[in-house]
């Protein structure tokens, strides 16, 4: 039994099956104050370095360091500045020389503290230093407990183009304390509940009839909910994960139900104007929409994913913005084959199919149709 | 039966198995013309980003492009400049900027024609662009034909350390063409014959005894001979390599025969002072005098090395250096665990040890010794 459980009764483990690459997710509540026991239950260590970033390292990095430090171990420190721009070829750099100047070896691990941003760029870390460290991730956003900390996706920015240089490097355990999803931001932590329903609506029907009856206890980040919403994601995209580590079935893709939408939305509204969230709950609905014109999707079940989302007070409206630029990021999206437009179309609750050959003036009507007013 | 083949009557293939990271070497004399054949073979083409470097792409690289061209496939031509300092970060982003900006999607492919900086730089582009694409390998020294191109090791350097980033990157096969060798310089083809006769010493004493009979046909470059030179040296690195791919039981360390002393060499008389193999060659004699000293080698045996070496034209005398310098470059050698030396030790031509614990002085006896008068 990892020493990891022992921070919360309630604690459970989800295991993610990847042959000599599986590992846990031990889920918890207060459990962060074990991950020095945990993180030295999964292997021996003598040098970690934790990798967080200002917003994280302010809460809790002191904690975490002590913990791991407590085990006899000596801890390299780095902290990035919070913001998609860490996710830089230069702040990479910068990391990798901070911790060879701190005696880092083939031995060392990567911890990386935070949500998606500090995750992805550990990871990269992880993944190239001395051709790859032992990786730890303690996710701290909602998005990242229940999203980026499952599948081993690590890698940073170009300047033109997001995680186009990075790695599928899996993680030796991921430890999720709930507890700090208290100093979240309110709006970043209900954008991380877009994710959650979006497992619901591609994977589980029994998971979304949960999440629209306890839609108050997540609005108040009730522990003992907010323990079953994250584990359920995991175990969800962790059956996804294990068919397709690296995404060449074509089954991992179902994940991006409501991402293309999402993405030209970001990208056209501009980033930082939509949390990534927050995009993803206005896409699913255009892809719902765009599934009642296909034929292969009802309209009350549109309905139903339209009121838990308003519910959780997201955003469920497509702005007024230039349809040729959506359609224009759309074509080119890296989900787009030979020019056609390929989408993830729900047939009903708990069920997506991977659609290629979309024609573009019914994927345009879905989006036109839930414009605000 | 791949048509790599087609351009020479005397290939071979060396398979290196890796589970489903096995490939296959395709060595012949002539056989670059084949290169675009040899690439669809082994998986279907249709955007190749071939990287190279100044000095190779002036011989090499139209004739490159345009065989794989010729089979349909698009081409991104990247030229880097020749020299160890293109491993670096600057270079990487540069080359993962221009290939995105030439459409690189994540089933393009990554050629790698050139020398060993250039099989350790586009291997690194391979390993990280779009999380990992397939990588294919036109090792054009004779050091890069023996050594980089067997055991996936790719990667850049940081200002304070060589190859402190980089990843366990299989390609998916290796053209070896052994008349690219002509129009390597002199002084950089005896050096990589160091490593041949590392191959023979360590592990297969008849090998060592037919470098032993060739030494006139291995200065004249006789193709028969460099064919058969680079094949055995292949099949033996890749034997240690399928045994420790990545370098965890320590079998793959014995490959370092030599390097611990080559490596101080190198950096007390400045890099650039002596070619890899030349290092090594003088590293080789110190570590076998190190096996005399230690009881376990005998004299007969350093003289046969000194003599192939020295008839191969390499030099084998250790420089007049500051000795406490080169014992510190090796206390902190990699290779050295817990504050001791630790030394690739020959017992017996074809036979060698990894010895943890020399003694420091015996080691520095080893080196004064192989001092020029």
């Amino acid at each position: 039994m990892p020493a990891a459980n022992s921070g919360s009764a309630a604690s459970q483990t989800v295991h993610v099956p990847l042959g000599d690459r599986s590992y846990d997710i031990s889920i918890g509540t207060g459990n962060l104050v074990d991950v020095g026991r945990w993180v030295t239950s999964l292997r021996s260590v003598t040098h970690a370095v934790v990798i967080s970033d200002a917003n994280v390292a302010k809460h809790y990095q002191q904690r975490v360091e002590e913990a791991i430090a407590a085990e006899g171990v000596r801890v390299t420190s780095l902290v990035v500045p919070a913001g998609e721009p860490s996710k830089s070829v230069s702040t990479a750099q910068s990391l990798w020389e901070a911790a060879l100047a701190d005696r880092v070896d083939r031995k060392s691990v990567v911890v990386a503290l935070g949500g998606g941003v500090v995750g992805d760029l550990a990871g990269f870390i992880a993944a190239t230093m001395t051709r790859g460290l032992d990786f730890f991730q303690i996710p701290t956003s909602l998005l990242a407990q229940v999203d980026s900390s499952v599948g081993g996706k690590v890698g940073i920015n170009l300047p033109s183009a997001k995680n186009i240089v990075g790695a599928f490097w899996q993680p030796k355990g991921v430890l999720i304390d709930t507890a700090v999803l208290e100093t979240l931001p309110r709006r970043e932590y209900l954008s991380g509940l877009a994710e959650v329903v979006k497992y619901g609506v591609t994977l589980d029907a029994e998971f979304f009839s949960y999440l629209e009856a306890n839609v108050q206890p997540m609005l108040d980040r009730d522990p003992a909910v907010l323990q079953k919403i994250v584990a359920r994601s995991c175990e969800l995209k962790a059956q996804v994960v294990a068919e397709d580590e690296t995404e060449t079935t074509g089954l991992r893709a179902i994940l991006n139900y409501g991402h293309t939408y999402c993405h030209a939305l970001e990208t056209v509204a501009g980033y930082g104007e939509y949390l990534h969230g927050e995009a993803v709950s206005v896409g699913m609905l255009c892809a719902s929409r765009l599934g009642e014109k296909l034929g292969v999707f009802d309209a009350e079940s549109t309905q139903r994913q339209f009121k838990l989302l308003s519910a959780l007070e997201l955003p469920v409206a497509t702005p007024k913005l230039d349809e040729r630029a959506i359609l224009s990021v759309m074509q080119r999206d890296k989900k787009v084959e030979h020019g056609k437009l390929r989408f993830i179309v729900p047939h009903r609750i708990g069920k997506v199919v991977l659609t290629p050959d979309v024609p573009s003036d019914l994927a345009m009507d879905a989006w036109r149709e839930g414009c605000e007013a």
